[in-house]
């Protein structure tokens, strides 16, 4: 499968942080880069998955990819560590007020959560309804729960307002979801609670 | 930067795992699938990281990426979770019989293992000899200690033979490397000891 949606993040490599009205993928950028300069954590978006078919050397040091095709990604974007902790998570923007679907998670991608679950890391997704201007933390236990109880196409509006955590948007970091991380997993500093 | 010689990377999709004479990277996805496959551990090759300049949207389904290039990478290559622990590591694979020329290891992706190192996740080189069918396991710490001595542009095999752990390989998985790291870092089951 392949799925041009994804553009947008490949095009956004210059980011002005100062602006407003910027997308999720920038922001958790922002958000991540701010982790990163801070020694709070690290974690990064994976490249998208492609298929290279053909690719032409100019000279050894410049090859330019004439052909390649997006790939359906068999986990989620983002991993990395906070407090020794492997941190995993996929991110979804929807223009939907109501609900958002299900379809917009791959089923490896569920798979792979449930995985890292099961693991012993820390498993979550932040899912932005861009035009309420909302963005929710949804943690990985009760994301899958939600998904075995197979009822739904779906999670709707209430759903996150009852099981998610809403984040408020800041200048810096943007998103600040380790925090909620902290609420959640560690309690008292480093130890944890799960 | 541009680099070329990462494309039988994607080229070999496809993989006989039956077959002999795979090079590191097969080796290695082989071992990750089998890794994964057994509920042992989660860790995946992030995608090659590139730069999209041009795609042709056939239809809404059908994208063709007409024209792209190669990135420096800004992380190593492997990532993922075992035993509760955040895993990353880098593999290199050169056909010198002396020595591993650090050249082959970009500065930003010493800085990242280094940061892994902090942050309590186990970080690690991989580096196979392909001329002398020998693959090296080298702990984090050993090869940043090795850097920060700044003595030398390139790591003697006698280094390796010293400092570094020679993984035989087998049938499946083919690069064990996890049992290298419950050696060092697990001792006894899950306890860590470092």
């Amino acid at each position: 499968m392949r799925y041009p949606n994804n553009l947008s993040k490949e095009y956004n490599s210059k980011v002005n942080y100062g602006n407003r009205g910027m997308n999720l993928e920038e922001d958790l950028n922002a958000t991540n880069d701010y982790y990163l300069l801070t020694d709070k954590a690290i974690i990064h978006k994976k490249p998208t998955p492609i298929t290279i078919v053909k690719v032409d050397y100019k000279s050894r040091e410049d090859a330019v990819i004439k052909e390649a095709y997006f790939k359906t990604p068999s986990t989620t974007d983002y991993n990395g560590i906070y407090k020794g902790k492997y941190i995993d998570f996929e991110a979804k923007e929807t223009t939907n007020t109501k609900f958002f679907p299900l379809r917009n998670i791959h089923h490896h991608q569920i798979e792979h959560l449930r995985k890292v679950i099961l693991h012993g890391g820390i498993a979550f997704l932040i899912i932005r309804f861009s035009k309420l201007n909302q963005t929710y933390f949804i943690d990985g236990k009760n994301f899958i729960d939600f998904v075995d109880q197979g009822l739904r196409m779906s999670i709707p509006i209430e759903y996150m307002e009852k099981e998610g955590i809403l984040i408020k948007e800041k200048f810096n970091p943007r998103i600040d979801y380790l925090k909620v991380i902290d609420d959640i997993y560690f309690k008292g500093g480093n130890h944890e609670t799960n």
